[in-house]
């Protein structure tokens, strides 16, 4: 039973005029960043700054990757209104405990989304990875239809954007302010379309950001062992990949990539280059 | 009466192996994050995940841009251990009403440094920043300052540089895994040099990164009234800055760049393009 989400929209640029550095006047596009405020069953939790091209799935997909509900079906609907700023969850049974599981924070390196409740890092202990690989022409076509995108990155900068492949196939692409944003979106997209996002066994995530370890964190709690980033990786976000046993690949442009970690995931094909 | 401070010192980067596009393997340098926990008179503030340059100054600007500090005087010492990653704060008198000021949480498009704690918005309105101006031949002279910093980022990417400058002279260079921390490290760096940091009315920040309304707001608060930064703004970034009629410019790379508000501040000199 899935919830009932609203489908607010909300343009994602807006065009500005700026001073050039011949002092003529400019029209350009900004990412139109905007403030979303999230009541549980009434209750304040948080606000978020975000593009808002998918809020719903945002809140939800935040609701998840913090680990406040655990179950899609938990969830009886998100209703978002921009002409407040506003998402109003409605919970069928109350989440359990709110007060104290969102007590403790922790400023992190994520952008767009830095403050994760509770001790994420306790959870990675337990969580066991699906054995699966990728081919590096698979990571070749992952990394070109990337670039095929028409995105408000082009349009405007200063966006992050984030994406859920199924071997090379492009599931969902999101944009927003900050990667975990992004990412957090594509988390309430696979718990919406279950037949498809129900196992992140044959999933791969591709971040423009950078591979921090509350990114390597979340995709490995949604189950997705193989994360590209076009950026590099952090000491910790290393650490908790080679941990899990997460393939990391980073640096990944054109025909060149790092793989930090897992490398038996990633089934070279060297004659690609030949 | 300045607070003492330790001098805790960490490597900012480490050398890790990892598999390039050929099946190499390849000694590459990634920043060494780590998480700093900050206890404030005994009592547990937040998690902060750092590149650990200069941790000290660090949280000393991150209690000042929080607001929980209003005077570099009301802090005694700061004392970082690296070997269990905690930054000890003691104040001379306490923080008054602390829980609550803290009780408040927005997440923030920031890098690095995400959460906010109370309403720093609602400060906005009571801002005059001073009446400063740059030349083009400064910011110039600054863009070029940057790009000939020798950079963590230059050697394993992946982390945010922030700088302030008096005119064109470089006063103080950070770098941190969010752009956030090494705003607040400068905020600290001011704090601890009151001779040349007491004003910010002669300043100019400069970032890598995005130019967001908390990095608008922050840099106002320090009454710095002209931000640059290489990347672009965002929707929020650009409205606070009309309001407080900070100069922000952006896109700032060799002689070129797009001054998004209150082009007054820039004195435009076009024949250095001549």
């Amino acid at each position: 039973m899935l919830p009932r989400l609203t489908q607010a929209h909300a343009p994602l640029t807006r065009e500005v005029s700026a001073v050039n550095e011949l002092g003529d006047v400019d029209t350009v596009s900004i990412p139109a960043e905007r403030a979303l405020t999230v009541y549980v069953d009434k209750r304040e939790l948080v606000t978020l700054m975000t593009l808002g091209a998918h809020p719903e799935l945002l809140v939800l997909g935040f609701l998840r990757n913090q680990r406040l509900v655990a179950s899609v079906d938990e969830v009886d609907s998100i209703t978002v209104d921009w002409d407040v700023g506003a998402a109003a969850v409605k919970t069928r049974q109350g989440i359990s405990n709110i007060e104290a599981r969102t007590a403790k924070r922790v400023v992190t390196t994520g952008c767009g989304q830095g403050s994760v409740f509770g001790d994420l890092m306790a959870e990675v202990d337990q969580i066991k990875l699906p054995p699966a690989t990728l081919t590096q022409a698979q990571l070749y076509g992952i990394v070109n239809a990337i670039r095929l995108k028409e995105t408000t990155y082009k349009s405007s900068g200063s966006v992050h954007g984030c994406a859920l492949f199924r071997g090379e196939e492009l599931l969902v692409f999101v944009e927003d302010v900050g990667r975990h944003n992004a990412l957090d979106t594509i988390a309430g997209w696979m718990w919406m379309n279950p037949q498809v996002g129900g196992t992140g066994a044959d999933k791969v995530f591709y971040t423009t950001g950078r591979l921090t370890s509350e990114m390597v964190i979340k995709s490995a709690q949604m189950g997705v062992p193989m994360v590209v980033s076009r950026s590099g990786i952090t000491q910790m976000g290393l650490d908790v990949a080679q941990q899990l046993g997460l393939c990391a690949i980073g640096r990944a442009t054109n025909k060149r990539f790092l793989c930090y970690s897992a490398a038996h995931r990633l089934k070279l094909q060297t004659e690609l280059l030949a």
